[in-house]
């Protein structure tokens, strides 16, 4: 297992003072539709929006002074490409982002934002060899959105706190990607509370997760499609599967209706405003796509949404 | 009365997709310490971070066109001044905001990020004297935190909310500054639901409303302070007085600890980040400083909070 306990432990000490510890809230109306008690954990409310704060700056503190100095690089259609421009900032490298030119034109804002350099592309495809040819001739670290050990290592921060801040827990749901996140809060119940049931969400339009467990190996999903822009991996990554073994063994797959439920019901029910992809887990559960066991929690993700979309979401 | 139900009714149209209709979020921590339902009506989701829109936006829309083509100003430590700037903006027309220099950074650079003009004086004392010169001197537009019709009307249609969110309400919590919210909310109760009881709340070291309450007439109060700096007026205005009479028959007072305690609160309970002003309609409910009789909705007002002072309040 490339990831253990003691490196998530290190991490979040590495993130002291940078990446929130968000607060674990409690849903009454949840816990009534589902008869155990449910809270949700906010990591919309980390400074970038999302926790992918967590990974971007636990991987490039580890980075050594000399090849941070050169500078990283990534692609990402959304939040890791604003945490790394973030992250790169406070630090004081520079940074690249390489986008698809049609991401969300709220995370394009917030990845200029940071000052990261951004590099469009037409092609989703063109992304990894984009980023590829900028490591060469620049000399460049690629920082990956998710197939990577130390920013695995970052997001499972979130999995230490829950189980502190829940010691209770039986039933953690998290949005799926490319599997960083929820390999990494895996690898905090598999080193904490390895009984805890850990369930990834995901569109049933980008269902990757179902489809790697069928397969028992990482298997790539066709043309990927939501509305959940940040849940739009082809595949889970090698590392983050490999993380998951032996905990995550459930997939739960919700509909577009799912998530837009879900947006709904937490700005009007917490006032938060969530992102699509954000509000996965909850969309799990308002729509009964599966049946938590004792207390729960609902991983809320990120709130970067276009203004707009917005709007039409909650209006209903 | 200056401004009556049909007003207030005008000043909601014209806000309907500028400002929010904000979400009344239950507090069930909340309900089970005081034993009646509780709700928290979160103004803080506004655009600006704040109730203050409401009033700014109806004022800027009332001016004839050739009177707010000259531009307007007011003076404001806060959430006025961003409100006045942000309407401005969105109506094209120039606004200037005089701010005492001592108001906190994140308020000014609020201000000054929607564009308008920041005239910084040193004296509080002088804020109306140099309005005053620049209205003359320019043909600008005064446009007063508090003690005006049109403002009033606007932060009045937070009360209609209230009413339509909370058909059952009985007592509704305000924090009281000028009076303009608290005056607001109270002539949108005498139009509708004139039972309900309408408290406002203060700051220990600002007590204008008991004062005023005391007196039966705007008294003013001197050297108010408290860490909470968007209730820290002399005296509540004479227009908010009018407005509140036979409706507002209490004020509650809060402590600095009990404002530290509420903002803390709304962080771990709610996810929220609230400034101490916003925050002191739920320190009066928490800190035991008023016994609410049946459904109660405490209104949380802003969220422009130094991220210093915030990190040092929810640290505890």
């Amino acid at each position: 297992m490339p990831v253990d306990l003691q490196n998530l432990e290190d991490a979040a000490r590495g993130l002291a003072g940078i990446a929130l510890r968000t607060p674990l809230v409690e849903s009454p109306a949840l816990a009534r539709q589902l008869g155990v008690p449910v809270w949700l954990k906010a990591e919309q409310l980390q400074p970038i929006g999302a926790f992918k704060i967590r990974g971007a700056v636990t991987a490039l503190r580890r980075l050594s002074p000399e090849v941070r100095a050169r500078g990283v690089v990534t692609h990402s259609s959304g939040n890791h490409g604003i945490a790394v421009g973030w992250a790169a900032r406070r630090l004081g490298v520079p940074a690249v982002v390489v986008v698809p030119e049609d991401a969300p034109a709220i995370k394009l804002e917030a990845i200029r934002s940071t000052g990261a350099e951004l590099v469009l592309i037409q092609d989703r495809a063109q992304r990894e060899p984009t980023a590829n040819r900028l490591m060469r001739e620049r000399g460049l670290s690629f920082i990956p959105p998710y197939d990577h050990p130390d920013v695995l290592a970052g997001q499972g921060t979130c999995g230490l706190e829950i189980l502190e801040q829940c010691p209770t827990v039986e039933t953690i749901l998290v949005p799926v990607s490319g599997g960083g996140f929820l390999g990494g809060i895996a690898t905090a119940v598999r080193g904490r509370k390895p009984g805890v049931r850990v369930v990834g969400v995901e569109p049933e339009g980008a269902a990757k997760l179902t489809a790697a467990l069928a397969a028992g190996a990482p298997a790539r999903v066709g043309a990927p499609t939501s509305m959940a822009d940040g849940l739009l991996a082809p595949a889970v990554g090698a590392i983050p599967f490999q993380q998951m073994a032996g905990i995550v063994k459930e997939a739960a797959r919700v509909s577009e209706d799912d998530l837009t439920a879900a947006v709904r019901f937490l700005w009007q029910g917490h006032g938060w405003r969530v992102e699509p992809s954000g509000a996965a887990a909850v969309a799990a559960l308002l729509g009964g796509r599966l049946r938590p066991t004792g207390p729960t929690v609902a991983v809320v993700s990120g709130g970067n949404v276009d203004p707009e979309l917005f709007s039409r979401l909650i209006a209903g």
